[in-house]
């Protein structure tokens, strides 16, 4: 697995389905979980986030589930920051499982968006320059990182007969 | 909301994150919970699992977060069956709010594959006829449904200063 390492975490019982593996809705869970590990790195953290009332809101998210995972996996999750402008991060994130590192198990994008939580809505508001300084940096360690799972896209049946 | 009527739950209080609101993985719990409610819809239920040892893998999902849900909401989930072929389901699934029926809250879509669970791995298997049948009824009670959430996409960060 490409990418920079950001979290891990052994699978909850409660985490397994009655097909004897991680429910797809805990990837989403790992995913967040590393997303929240990912606002502690860049400066959003607890503190930051009562001080300014400002978080992350997830806008869009995308799973390819190539691999199950099972009660005994422990998951790794590792980052390739993708882009970042004054108020959007969109970053890769890959699970992989701690004894088959090699393998992604799953891949994971994400769009998240910078706001601030007034009483009456949360409205969109430009990151402050350190975080945005912590941003560039993950960009520029990851640019020459390769994908470990397929990019996000247009989800369709497509026929596997035709060439 | 338009679609099928599918599911429906209470937001559990351990859903609710340090935002006050539906952590974005457990909008992706109540995809998978209503994707469980069409397995028994179409047949693909625990005496059939139990019979056959097939199911249902996902293998994609993209979720649109579109609004808030909060502790006291009642999340519903509707479908509409986008496509299937002899091994897989492409569904778009609708969250709203049971207080604010007509606004989406997520939206989202998945791909299903059928697999038989055998000793050494999972492998794809053909529906039975009976089930087909029932995908192609709900795909055509589907056909004259709006989407109510944008599709699934590549994800980029387009610039919101462009024409």
């Amino acid at each position: 697995m490409a990418g920079i390492a950001l979290y891990q975490t052994p699978i909850d019982a409660q985490w397994i389905d009655y097909n004897g593996h991680l429910r797809d809705a805990y990837y989403g869970l790992i995913v967040s979980l590393a997303t929240d590990a990912l606002m502690d790195r860049i400066g959003l953290d607890t503190a930051y986030r009562a001080r300014t009332r400002c978080t992350l809101y997830t806008v869009e998210l995308h799973l390819h589930f190539l691999h199950e995972i099972k009660q005994h996996d422990t998951a790794r999750v590792a980052l390739r920051l993708l882009g970042s402008d004054a108020k959007r991060i969109h970053a890769a994130l890959e699970i992989s499982r701690a004894a088959e590192p090699a393998t992604v198990a799953a891949g994971a994008e994400v769009m998240l968006l910078h706001v601030r939580q007034d009483d009456d809505a949360a409205r969109t508001v430009a990151f402050p320059p350190q975080v945005s300084a912590a941003l560039e940096e993950l960009a520029a360690s990851s640019a020459a990182l390769p994908a470990g799972a397929p990019p996000s896209r247009h989800l369709e049946l497509r026929s596997r007969s035709k060439p």
